[in-house]
C-alpha cells in the first residue's frame, strides 16, 4: 500500500535525516525574517520524524523518552517567507543516557542555523536510562536513502 | 502580604475584567502586524487570568474544565510590535453546560478585535458539566475593581 | 524537471485543496491535545499553500493582498499529538472585494475543525481591491487533481 | 502621571532585569511542561523589556538593531502551566559590535533555564555596528531599583 503523503516525515539521504519545511507567515516576524526561536522548533519537528521513521517515536521503545537537556544554536543567515528549508539530522555521539546530536537548518545548500543537541534520554518517571544497544546501532547507521 | 507582581493577572474595572499584555516580535509576523491567530491565544491568557482573579482556575472548583467550542471572531484593525493592549471579557450568558463569552482587544480605547466565544463545561472525562450556580452567580457579578 | 518535495504544498483533489500536515509538541498543550489557536494557523498554512498551488501565492498577481476579517471557527473534536491531519479548503463565493472560504481540519475522514473564513483583498496601502476576474475564475474551478 | 500597568516590562533589581511571566496553555505541550523553544522566546521577551525600560529599544538610539548570533541554553527544570516565572537578565561582556548576555529562567528561586546570549549590533542593512560608548554605559551599570 502506498503512503498518501510520502515525504511528510521526511527523508534519509546519505545517513542523514532530511525534513522539507515550508515557512509560513506563522513562523515570521516584523523584522520581516524567521523568529530565531522557531529554528529551535523546526530542529524538534525534525527529530520527531527522524525517530517516527526509525519506528522510534513517542516511548514506542521500552518507554524511553527524550529530553533535551543543552542546545547550542548559531544563527548564521536568516530565512524568509515562502522558503523551502531542508533540516538535516545526525546522530554523532551516543554514550550512558545521552546522545549528542547536530542539526542544520539549510536552504538551497546554505547552512542558515547550525545546533549542536544534546538530549537525555529518560524513563516515564524522569529518571535517566541507558540507551539500548539495538537503538544506538541504529542512529549509528541511519539509513542511505 | 503584596504580591511581588500585583497586575499580571489583570484586574476589574467597572465589571469588565482587563489584562494587559505587550505585543513581542514572536507576536507579529512578516506583514508587520500581529499575526491573526494571536489575537485569539491573546484571549485565551485573558480568560485564564479572570478564573484565576475569581478564585476558579483549572479544575479547582469541583473538576470542571472550560473548553472552547465556538469561536466568532472579528479582526477589525491590526496590532502591531511593542503595542500595549488590553483584552476585556465579559461574561454575557450561562446556561446549562455552556457559558458565552465577550472578548475584545483594544488599543488606546480602540478595538482591533473582537471574539464572541461559547465555552463549554466538562468535567475531567470530557462529558458535559452543568454550571454550578455559586460560578455563574461569580461569573454575572464580576467584581467592580 | 521532478520536485524535491512534491507534496509539501498540498494537492487539489475533486476541486478541494488538501494539504497534510503533522501534529508536533510545538502543537499541543497541557490538556494533551492541539492548543485550539493552532488550528488557525494549520487554516492559514493551507490557504497560502492553496494560493501557491494556483500560482497565486504572495502579491504576484496585481499586488493583491489577502487579509482575514472574519473567522466562524467550530471546535469539533481534539487533534493529538502525531496525527497526520489533512486541511481541506473550498472557495464559496466571491463578491467585490470579499472571498468566502470553507476550511476544515480532517483526521481519518472526521472532521475536528471549521471555520468559515472571509478574507478582503486589499492593495499594498490596505485600500480594498476589487477581485480580478481571471483570479475568481480560478478559484471557481479550483484543478480536479 | 502614573503608569496603567506599572510593571509590565519588568523592573531592575541589584542591577538585574527581572521580567515576571506568566505560564499559559499556549507555552505548555501534551509531555505537561513548558514547550522548550518557548524559553528562548520568554528571553527574548526579557531583552525586549530591558531595553525598554532603558529607553533603548528598537532603532530608537542611533538605528540600532540587536541580532541573536549565538545562544547556549540548559534546560535544567520543567516550568508548567500557571507557574509565574522570573527571566533574569545582564549584560556581561561589550566589545565592538558585540554583546554577552546572561539569562536565566527562575520559578521560586531555582534556576529552570539558563542561557548564554551573543547579541550583535547592525545598523538598518544589516552591516555591524560598533556599540556606542554611551549604550556600553547603560548595560554595564543597570539601575539598582
Amino acid at each position: 500500500m502506498t503512503e498518501a503523503w510520502p515525504d511528510l516525515a521526511g527523508r534519509f539521504r546519505d545517513g542523514v535525516h532530511v525534513l522539507a519545511l515550508r515557512v509560513y507567515y506563522e513562523d515570521t516576524d516584523a523584522g520581516g525574517v524567521v523568529y530565531h526561536a522557531r529554528y529551535v522548533a523546526f530542529c524538534e519537528r525534525a527529530r520527531s520524524d527522524c525517530l517516527r521513521l526509525l519506528g522510534l517515536h513517542q516511548s514506542t521503545f521500552e518507554e524511553i523518552n527524550f529530553v533535551v537537556r543543552r542546545m547550542v544554536c548559531d544563527f548564521l543567515k536568516p530565512a524568509r517567507l515562502d522558503d523551502l528549508l531542508e533540516v538535516h539530522t545526525r546522530f554523532r555521539e551516543m554514550a550512558g543516557a545521552r546522545v549528542e546530536i547536530g542539526q542544520e537548518v539549510m536552504l538551497k545548500g546554505n547552512t542558515l542555523f547550525k545546533a549542536d543537541v544534546t538530549v537525555a534520554l529518560v524513563d516515564a518517571r524522569g529518571r535517566p536510562k541507558r540507551l539500548p544497544e539495538e537503538m544506538a546501532e541504529r542512529f549509528r547507521q541511519l539509513p542511505e536513502s
